[in-house]
């Protein structure tokens, strides 16, 4: 059960403050923070709760991450289900907060794409569907190769949350404008219910592409460096 | 004594660095650091000063932290006094060093809103005072969560630190178009009390909600992640 | 041939990674990364996988890397060939990827210089040969003396992944107006091959300056530190 | 010798590093990294080089340091001279290096202000005399209260660099507007030398303030924190 609030907590806090930093403050007049403050905003939800709770539940926060682990074989197929739920439900929660703080605001009209994540027509630069399924693989698998390489056992220890955590800022600065990045099914669902319209029918690549990248991670990894 | 002068000299450098750079750099023309600045800056007051002086007091530089660890069960009620009060001299102290700098200035007309935290008109996104109500709440108790999970004795050692400084650095990220960021009854009574006007009228929340969120982290590390 | 792997992995998500950022995010219109954000996209390429396969290859990614470690007396010269050629396929095939994505984006024309490195008229900011060839020398020069330096056993543990990532987050900083920025001939070769054009004509400088700093950095390290 | 050869490329590395982002890469037309990026550059040469030579010489690169921490009881008297003489050559050829690189650009008329350190119309914000004297002195009072704490036993062991580094990014992120930010008399007079003109006249301030305020932190270090 402990497990499970830590990972409801995590994941709340990844959408709280990953997306909430793009809907309050990237595009600020002037002084915003852009694709740049909202990268840095990801990596350390996930920097600042590895080191709060990875000691609990290991900090995944993310489907694609408790899947990627159990594929790599560091991870029971028994604690796989609650894991997942107890994240789609905190980033849901997430999401929930963020809208009520936003529709608070003096000019609210609506909550515009909401930092969903989408391809073709709702991806920010116009990246084909193609283009966001190579893309979230690709980073979805380096991201669980980092984990699963900062977390073993002849890695310096204590550093895997800073590893962790600025690797997924390095990611969202390579791809925001392809996806909004996502690889993580939990943080695209929340917000795609949010935003609804086309983006909920979008939202099978975005459990898809980062499944798929993070159990090929996890058999790379598993095949070329945690048997030689 | 030792513990009150590391704090002093705590919230000194929260509010002169953060604050300070706010108000000497945020808006230069072209080249100002912009709300990506001044995160960085305030995340790095806590880095820097919780590694100089976190083995003498513990580093906490904010009223709300000390009543949330006081809450977990983490620190003495009989300290909580001095250590607020010396964290409210410190950051008064602060907010005087910035009126002498900023008032040298060859254009200086008056001090405008001296970084002083509002909601409502005061608020720079225009939000709501209940939005900026929940927003402290949450980034608060967060705020005290990551705290009292990174220095927890089975969290790597050493890392609280970064993981700590860092999540104020991402607080201010999600919310300083909301609030202009406090999650600090100390930094938000300094600023207001030199931008005056209706900043004053505006400080009972930001005691209120950082408190009430500090509190509520402390009873939910207790119950949920401390005895289990 | 797990550490080739390693190196090849390494490589691939350092030209993924840094010059992706480049390529998708830095010019994207009012919210785009800039020069800071491909900076820091670049350091963090180095940093997430030095603590990922730091322990299976030492994280080169890098020729210059490897020659100035062997020249240093760090690395040992039958593994340097290895190393390079792993280095340099890494690097074509995330070019390779790099331009699969980008080309199936909407307004797609072509790959303009592709994140490649030049000098003269190909350089961002009309840096002359001789000013990129120092440029280029002494940023790999101290980039070497960092990596020697902050992995010598005296050094702290562990620090020496955060130290060198965001030693080439510093050198981006300093010389992407200058020449894109190489300290690395993995890296410019493979944006070289895809841009085409007169960068291929250029490619030589980016072996031969790095290389230069590197084999000076590896004798200034073991005469004036290592045996004193 | 070893030592002061370290010092030697660490203040080298800083002038360069730090007043090099300035210069090349600060203004460059939308992309430029602004005072953020330079802020994060100055940090980054001190992080990088105290990994890197730390355990060899101690890592100061700036005569303010040194004799903040001879004031503090943590420097001995008879290395004081040599080590100052050698951050001041360094310096002056790291800026050397840098008029060789500017000097070979394609639209090069002259090199403006360097970076140099001003106060008054010499002040990027026109701050007066007495506003940067207090900056400057407060500044440089607070880094060695950060450098005589991080690197004190009780601290935890290895992240002193990390603290050190990022203090001079903060201190950046504050004071750019007001002086261009010193806290170093080996970096503003390389500065000055080149920049010439009044730079020159202005100098003293910039040997003076930071190391009064190193001088008060060493003797409050002492004091306070040391001895109880």
């Amino acid at each position: 059960m402990k497990k499970l609030f830590a990972e409801f907590f995590g994941t709340f806090w990844l959408v709280f403050g990953g997306c909430g930093s793009a809907i309050f403050a990237a595009g600020y007049p002037d002084l915003g923070i852009g694709f740049v403050g909202v990268a840095l905003a990801f990596g350390l939800t996930v920097l600042t709760m590895a080191y709060a709770v990875g000691h609990i539940s290991g900090a995944h926060f993310n489907p694609a991450v408790s899947l990627g682990l159990w594929a790599g074989g560091k991870f029971s197929s028994k604690d796989l289900l609650g894991y997942i739920v107890a994240q789609v439900i905190g980033a849901i929660a997430a999401a929930g907060a963020l809208y009520l703080i936003v529709s608070g605001k003096s000019d609210f009209v609506d909550i515009g794409n909401f930092a969903a994540n989408g391809y073709g027509d709702l991806s920010p630069g116009g990246y084909s569907m193609v283009s966001v399924l190579i893309a979230e693989f690709l980073l979805t698998m380096f991201f669980l190769l980092i984990i699963l390489g900062s977390t073993y056992p002849k890695a310096p220890k204590g550093f895997a949350g800073i590893a962790i955590g600025l690797a997924l800022t390095l990611i969202h600065l390579i791809s925001i404008p392809i996806s909004n990045t996502s690889v993580n099914p939990a943080r695209s669902t929340s917000q795609a219910l949010f935003a609804g319209g086309d983006f909920t029918g979008q939202l099978w690549l975005f459990w898809l592409a980062p499944i798929a990248g993070g159990l090929v991670a996890g058999f790379v990894h598993k095949v070329l460096f945690d048997k030689a």
